[in-house]
């Protein structure tokens, strides 16, 4: 995106003149990918505090540093984000899942366990890098929370009654998720995606005995657990998020 | 998905007793992957003649046949399904871009070069591949063409009028997708996804004097172009394509 690169910060209470640390993976990506020097400015954020300008300190390969100058966007209020709960699936699904789902405006990543689940082992960090990643790339002020991963129905068992579940079921009768988007639209959701395989009948006939689920498809066609979790996601938005207003504004600069 | 594997094969006129030939790809995936043997049951379709349950015949690392046996699925009258324009970015996304668009209803691939095209050699074939293989898994009935790349300027002079280029900037004011797509709901269209860095000033400014092109947004984050591409056809199929209908049956079963 335009403008200095932007780094994610695990910095508490950004202030002017503050020296934050930056990991070894982004001092070395400014260093021999972005070609920066010390001096040179980059925007900084912690998910807390609003983007900061501020200038590179030392630069190694083990880390480096960047003193805060003044902020240049507001932390904006905490907005009713989707959350998006899904099947864990192959390692490079799953990285497109957290980076794609994080550039989509997701606050929370939930992943879960079905009867049909590929069970990789999985890294929650490495689906962190990817969300780092991608709230970086793409403007957000956030980074989506990563949950350990649970079986689907010990998940279910404490679920926040306000917040909706979107079931986006691969078979049996069901309503397009536009439908359901726009009766739930700018209330607290979530989506939930299952695995390659789909899930079991007992999982959909549980599902549909929930008062805060709603099931609904994804379209005539069978989709990857990857593209059904982008595409769900992106539909929510469109219908029920953040991308409802007209924009004036270059995307970048647009606050969220 | 459920049922024998989905084959798409090159062959004209499928009819009953037919010998179809099978790539060594192909063969390589029955034989190895999923371990079937001849005289296993297969599905096969060519893009014109439905969807046809064949019998495995012989199988070798160089290719194979299969002998088919009835029609399960006729073939769906052509729909007035969305293309897909997108500027050429890096081979992983491209694939990504491919196979992800066939997955989601598409049924042409338009690669153009922009004024900040990150310009790879691009092979047609390699994108042929993965939307074939999509093709294969998500149940539809065709393939979606594949174009030679050329420039957005001259793609642009012959475009037919009764398609709507729905353009996705990344910046500059315009409304979202959603109201551009329920306005244009059930005519011809293409989606036109930018490269890293979007379009230049000048492009959007000639982009705005077409007739036929409407400019929308997806929302408040800047999004990778893959991500914009995956995206933009979701919420188009959603909103104004073959989504909107409840379902009733399996979706390896819609009619596609």
């Amino acid at each position: 995106m335009a403008g200095p690169p932007r780094l994610f910060v695990d910095a508490a209470g950004l202030a002017a003149g503050q020296t934050v640390a930056l990991t070894g993976g982004q001092t070395h990506y400014l260093a021999h990918v972005l070609r920066r020097r010390p001096g040179d400015p980059v925007r900084v954020f912690n998910g807390h505090d609003g983007e900061w300008l501020a200038r590179l300190e030392g630069l190694s390969g083990r880390g480096g540093s960047a003193r805060l100058d003044r902020r240049t966007r507001p932390q904006p209020p905490p907005a009713a984000s989707p959350w998006l709960c899904f099947a864990l699936v192959k390692r490079g699904p799953l990285d497109l899942i957290a980076g794609k789902a994080t550039e989509l405006g997701c606050t929370r990543l939930i992943p879960v366990t079905t009867r049909f689940t590929d069970m990789p082992r999985l890294s929650i960090g490495r689906l962190r890098v990817q969300a780092v990643e991608a709230a970086e790339q793409c403007g957000r002020l956030t980074v989506p929370a990563v949950d350990e991963p649970v079986g689907l129905a010990e998940r279910l068992t404490d679920w926040p009654a306000e917040r909706s579940l979107i079931v986006c079921a691969e078979r049996g009768a069901a309503p397009p998720l536009t439908t359901v988007a726009a009766a739930l639209a700018g209330r607290p959701a979530a989506l939930l995606i299952g695995p390659e395989g789909g899930f079991s009948p007992e999982e959909l006939d549980a599902l549909r005995k929930l008062d805060f689920a709603h099931l609904c498809h994804l379209g005539p066609r069978v989709l990857r657990a990857e593209t059904a979790a982008i595409a769900a996601l992106a539909c929510w938005q469109a219908v029920a998020g953040d991308w409802a207003d007209g924009r004036t504004e270059p995307a970048a600069d647009a606050p969220f």
